[in-house]
């Protein structure tokens, strides 16, 4: 009877390491560091060895290690296989294969977002329900489905792209992606100053937020001090996400939104101005969808990635 | 050992039946008449008797009967439990357990546009792919999601109503659902003739849709006679369609999107005019999704029936 279960997120600086009694329970968790030299050739032995150390460390049985689940920051195929994820300088790898071998334990890989939205179901805002999707209001905005409590990683690991919406036809600046007027471009952390900047440039209002700099801190902090012009950024902030993710329940209806990223820092104000745009913009039978703040932060990913060996 | 499974398609005016062996080929079908009278309350007996006489009179014994599947035009639980079907007068009836209790047989009940998705995943345009989007284009717009071989019907029923993504903010007209700028106000057979309606008042060009009644029919012969103003439509169309199916693809990335529904009768061309609006609004690491022509017509609710009994 297996009694643990190993969690890793693999970031492109860090590797976050957990393991986790068989109801979530985190026992241990460190880090180590990602060593991308070398095409990342060391990630995998680096992860083997620092799992190999705790059990010894421990002094925990292998028979009584239910597997390792991993999230890797790229797109993973079911078989493990990661084509490609620049982040690490990786091309055609299969983990699950090469870190299993190293260990002699299962392994279950997973795209990283996807894995955190499985963390937040398991563990976090998410707890409860098994129609999920995960919004993570970051530098940009990436997304995490499940529906029935398995992962949606879709068929070309871009399930869950929701940042890439289209919403805007009248945008003249590109994205990263480089479409024109994609969700990201208005509801990222960089979208906000992005809609700030542009409305300070526009209105003669007096603002807080034309003293210092303007991030999506102290715009939030303006919001919540019931500055005016920020009030009014946050209106157009909030409608872009509602009408974002009003497309998504459009498409999966879930039962829930659980909200993350360092936007969403700034706590329910970011909900309450996003919310009635969302049942503005929603079929009639995909309104009432709920939407909660995330709660696992950066150990979202660990979480989740033990949760995959559970069993989704 | 089960040889045989029956699919049952419920609709406003008539009920579809069919029976099929277990690889999917049909074997018999037939229709019999929708009674709503009295909230519709004879129409599961009158499917029971259906199914009994053809049992009778084939010869089928009920242990070669893998069940019956049943799709209804209106949300389903998963327990098979109905809140409400207005077009039959139902209110809170338990399809699952009334239809067996009559029957004796096993009974699976799914909405009726999920139900056509994925008979024609099994054996229609989709056949060969397990994540699936059917898009019905006809009076209005439907959807039907199938991930992983299984229905994604959603939390409160409204998974697959892609036809109510919002797309244009200009819209001063309201949809069915209440909203404005909705997908099938563009791309349904209604959406294509507004469409046309509008372009043939802004313009003076000549066009062969001056003559007579305009109808989504109409149009797209136009286009392929290379009508130049049939042709700017179709463009107008292509790009609202193409920007509705990039949403969804950023959402749940499918393999595949089955096109059926009145509007498709004009064949491959409405992909034509799509697919280059597809690949320019969806994310880029969701494009190369393939496009297909339903091929069940009418039909893909008994087999997609049928199949919900075999298991998704």
């Amino acid at each position: 009877m297996s009694k643990v279960v190993f969690g890793v997120d693999v970031g492109g600086t860090t590797v976050k390491m957990g393991y986790f009694d068989l109801d979530g329970n985190v026992l241990d968790k460190w880090e180590i560091p990602t060593r991308t030299e070398d095409n990342g050739a060391g990630i995998i032995p680096d992860i083997a060895g620092s799992i190999l150390d705790k059990l010894a460390q421990s002094g925990i049985d292998k028979s009584d290690v239910a597997g390792i689940g991993i999230g890797i920051p790229g797109p993973v195929k079911s078989d493990g296989t990661v084509p490609v994820a620049v982040n690490l300088g990786w091309k055609d790898i299969n983990v699950n294969i090469e870190l299993s071998k190293l260990t002699g334990l299962e392994v279950k890989a997973a795209n990283d977002a996807n894995v955190a939205a499985l963390g937040e179901m398991w563990r976090g805002g998410g707890q409860g329900y098994s129609d999920v999707v995960a919004v993570t209001l970051g530098t940009g905005v990436g997304g995490g489905i499940i529906i029935g409590g398995r992962i949606v990683s879709g068929s070309t690991g871009a399930g869950g792209e929701i940042g890439h919406i289209h919403l805007e036809d009248n945008e003249t600046e590109a994205c990263g992606c480089k479409g024109h007027g994609c969700l990201e471009q208005y509801a990222s952390a960089t979208g906000i100053v992005r809609i700030a900047r542009k409305k300070l440039a526009d209105s003669d209002k007096a603002s807080v937020l034309r003293e210092g700099e303007v991030s999506a801190k102290t715009v939030w902090d303006a919001v919540k001090e019931g500055d005016d012009l920020a009030v009014e950024v946050a209106h157009i902030y909030g409608e872009y996400l509602g009408k974002g993710l009003a497309a998504v329940a459009d498409v999966v209806n879930p039962e829930v939104f659980v909200i993350g990223g360092g936007v969403s820092k700034a706590g329910k104000v970011v909900i309450d101005y996003m919310e009635p745009y969302f049942e503005k913009y929603v079929f009639p039978g995909a309104k009432g969808a709920k939407f909660a703040l995330a709660k696992l932060g950066n150990d979202a990913g660990i979480y989740g990635a033990a949760k995959l060996v559970l069993g989704e």
